[in-house]
């Protein structure tokens, strides 16, 4: 039995603090928060979770072997960090860390200390993703021609980051996870409505050296929630709409035939339509499998689908579209 | 009675001339084309219309007032001068000319010759899009903030532009014609699949001075047809999807509300949620009301909505974009 | 090239004259009408076709080889009936006439003249139709258990007949093609609100003795149009919603499995999700199919897919309801 | 502060439980069920209630003010007798009794007692509906024409009632709240596929003298779950889709207009088109509302939204459905 500490009981923390509760091997010991409110609630809910508001009182604990960080970006860095130096797994809320040094740091420290570092990419653990993995593992959608992400709403959460920060990760850690190419520089535009210098709406593209695009629509003023990836291969095509209740990934036996390069010259391209198909998605929550993930490296030692590398690589995208953005779209280089 | 020659019957021909046969005020007299099975196509059903391969004749025959050109991009520029300095007016399609510099030698003649110059950006005449721009003008949106807008479908006919001289006058045009600021620079990214150079997925960004920033997203090989425009404002935001039968236009009473600069840093920003309302739009054919338009310039004498000036600015867009997407994003000033 | 006339030229004429214009096979000589002003239309789109107020001009023309009888339902049998006397092959709108009596005169007509007799139920013809009896065909379903059928818009134009009359032979015809079982009785409701007893909602059951049981749900007076489908089996289902722009047909592996009469009273039913998938439909306009299969048994005396037979248990299926619905719902044998 | 407790802990016990626990003014004292394990998840979840498999108890018990009785419906007559008889309010789960004579019978042991007796029509206290009641009753529709539901999915719960009474008393309760008129009869037609003669599909319609017409149609072995009501009148139209995130209710400025009744004979009916309206809804969770109006009536003594006479008018029509339903959709006078 895994003793888990979380720090941080805000809008996300009781989902992590019930997944473990409600998962084999692993046992919340301990809430930390500073918010005195908040504790009183995990008292309420759970009898049997010590809480604090002192986060050395849990360093000190030596039946906690794992802490979650589920606290604002800014602090991952410095609770992530005294959790690995004291010994402690630690499984950390996406995006990892504030900066590519934070995170790099980080992933030394649990090599140094041969503890597992997790990043909680939630999405990565859903059935509609694991599916699309599966999909083009198998080479269905042949060579990979872009991946357009859209997500958007209206709900402006004032933070001190901005809204590529917020909603970009999810979709930047399905790019890493469902391809197998690092990306090589990104372009980043956006607009700051406010006042405050901090993009509200922010457009993201990140080139690959194989031809295949990335793009990425975050909006956080938007008059409808869309959540729409679109993936693009030379045989097939993948649209995952998360807004759906079922049928979130249709296939679509659609593309294009480009029979060689002076055929292409000579305008002799062609398309193919076909059937569409909608798999069956597993339905099992995905925080679920991330507690599941978490304690099941911990006890086994191998590395967690979404580790420290993973974070970082989408740290990486984050920090670089940031300097983009910054400059009206200029390249940078990754 | 205006005599109208129509230059290409092509795929869109068919619609210029029947359109021009069912309004009042205007005869198609010749049509002009290379193809001889296509002016067979037009004998058949057409008997009263004339049909040429020579251009020439149109142009030395005094009962053509006016010349409609449906021709390919890079040939609009030398049928609409050659009319023009014939003093006869011109209908041209979008995009205008296959550069500035031609399109700006096509308004200087129209001018010069007192001769109605009009592009055939057809959005603009659609009920949708005219009932947005009253939206607008009555200034229920409050500030504009972004102009976000989605083409794409399967459908890769290879040319000798890219998809964004393609598919992007279009939602470029209407962005035109809704906004009444001009943009000050690009910046474009882009990719291509088929070997050839030519970009079959493109990503443009416009941006304004006021903070308004508008993005286009256009795709050839995109598994399903989306076209969508959200135009986001300080007061309400309008979501305008073409592929929707009816309700083509959404109004969402939804809004961001800053107090101040100073709430903005304090993170004083809340927002409004209301009520949503689809106005009735008007059926008319926008081709037909194109017709209408011209016809009644022609006889008036006023600047068609759609005038050189209007098609002028979709053209730098474009050019500009090119010059962008090129290098990579890099931000190109207009 | 058989000589075809075509009766009534009002809505729903042009689109026939126009297919069979279109095919091999088969010319439109003679095209009549009361209406002077339609005749002029005719005229002006087909200089070639002769028109005339006067039927019997047609019957008399010995050239005129088969009659297209595109008249108000009321008057199918009459022009149906002379043109059958006089030798004449007949194409007849759907309903295919006013009365089971009628619909079996003409039967009996067409066999003693050995003429074809072909009732226009024009969705029998369309790719999604034709897909979904394919399906069934090959047992995919399993045991059919129920078709459900809505088709509801706003459009009340006022006739003699209800709206079953009006909107239901579509799908009841499409009920007769999918499913190899002859229907036992019918029930029907429905309410008027014009004050005319013209029913304008009207939903109609069908019962068949295997358990198959089949309903209808017309409406002229809707908020929204909405023509769809449901076929439900023992292994899969169909959803068929015509106003889906793509992927109009999808098969669910969705069942239910009951292991026997025992287990069923013992609660012992589970069932079974799976994937969705929608086939690439046949894009060919159904009217041109009905044009070509017309010609086809013509030349070849096979006896059409919708023949006068089908087209007799549409009108008994309507009459029958008819008579159900005047009496709030009472069964009505077939 | 009201004690309650709560019979029956099964799949819809625990949302009453969370319900009551929330709001002021009542706490849940005991909770019974005969199984222990769920009276275990209460303990876990709940530790200060307590937890008994004797219904004796409670009613011996003092301090319980009310009972909220959540069992299969067959028991709700017992236990609401029980109830009412020593004294207790009584909240009981749609639909309210098995029978006819069992509603009536509790209407009448609550009025004799001066007890609240309120039926949890749950869908009455949404947001949605309560909308719809509000411009209902503005009149904004004009005179209703009809009521069309449709609640289908796929989730065959092998029970001792039919889907009617499983999905009906939903729909039913709407239409008595929306509608200020007395139904006058029903027809039913229904299949079963399992063997076991409980309808899986049914299709019910009601009858009101004015003119008004109602439908359900209700199926547990669809391949989709729509859950949609259409209200049609005579000025404006309702399209109610609890499927949707966001927009449930559509409102349409369309309608028919008939002149007078000589009108309509001579066909002189048109209708209107206009635009379409979404109102923002109220978010509360409906069984909130529940829980709160029940406390409330007890405070107050008056009689809830969802009295015991709503309850028995849903009954009363379920009762005769399967009157009719069993005889093939003959007419069952209410």
């Amino acid at each position: 039995m895994i003793g888990i500490a979380v720090v941080g009981y805000g809008y996300w923390g009781p989902n992590i603090v019930r997944n473990f509760q409600e998962i084999e091997g692993a046992q919340v010991l301990v809430c930390c928060d500073l918010d005195e409110q908040r504790l009183a609630r995990v008292k309420q809910k759970y009898p049997s979770i010590r809480v604090t508001t002192d986060y050395e009182e849990i360093l000190n604990d030596p039946k906690v072997a794992a802490v979650a960080v589920v606290t604002p970006v800014a602090t991952h860095y410095e609770f992530a960090r005294a959790a690995l130096e004291r010994g402690k797994h630690v499984l950390v809320e996406k995006p990892m860390a504030a900066s590519v040094a934070e995170a790099e740091k980080l992933i030394e420290l649990a090599a140094k200390h041969s503890l597992i570092l997790m990043v909680n990419h939630t999405f990565i653990y859903t059935g509609a993703v694991r599916k699309m993995k599966e999909i083009i593992e198998k080479g269905d959608l042949g060579d990979l021609y872009y991946f357009d992400s859209v997500r958007i709403n209206l709900g402006l959460i004032q933070r001190d980051v901005n809204v590529l920060w917020d909603l970009a990760p999810h979709d930047v850690a399905i790019l890493g996870y469902l391809v197998n190419e690092a990306p090589v520089s990104v372009c980043a535009n956006g607009a700051c409505h406010t006042g405050n210098g901090i993009e509200d709406i922010a457009y993201l593209t990140v080139y690959f050296n194989s031809g295949l695009i990335a793009h990425f629509h975050n909006n956080w003023i938007a008059p409808a929630k869309i959540r729409t990836i679109l993936v693009g291969g030379s045989k097939k095509m993948i649209v995952y709409d998360d807004m759906e209740a079922s049928e979130k990934v249709k296939v679509y036996d659609k593309g294009i035939e480009v029979a060689s390069t002076e055929a292409a010259h000579n305008a002799l391209i062609s398309y193919r339509l076909g059937d569409m198909w909608a798999p069956r998605l597993e339905q099992t929550e995905a925080l679920r499998l991330v507690a599941s993930e978490f304690v099941d490296c911990i006890e086994s030692g191998r590395r967690p689908v979404t580790d420290g590398i993973s974070g970082l690589s989408v740290v990486r995208i984050l920090e670089a579209s940031e300097m983009s953005i910054k400059r009206r779209g200029k390249e940078v280089k990754l």
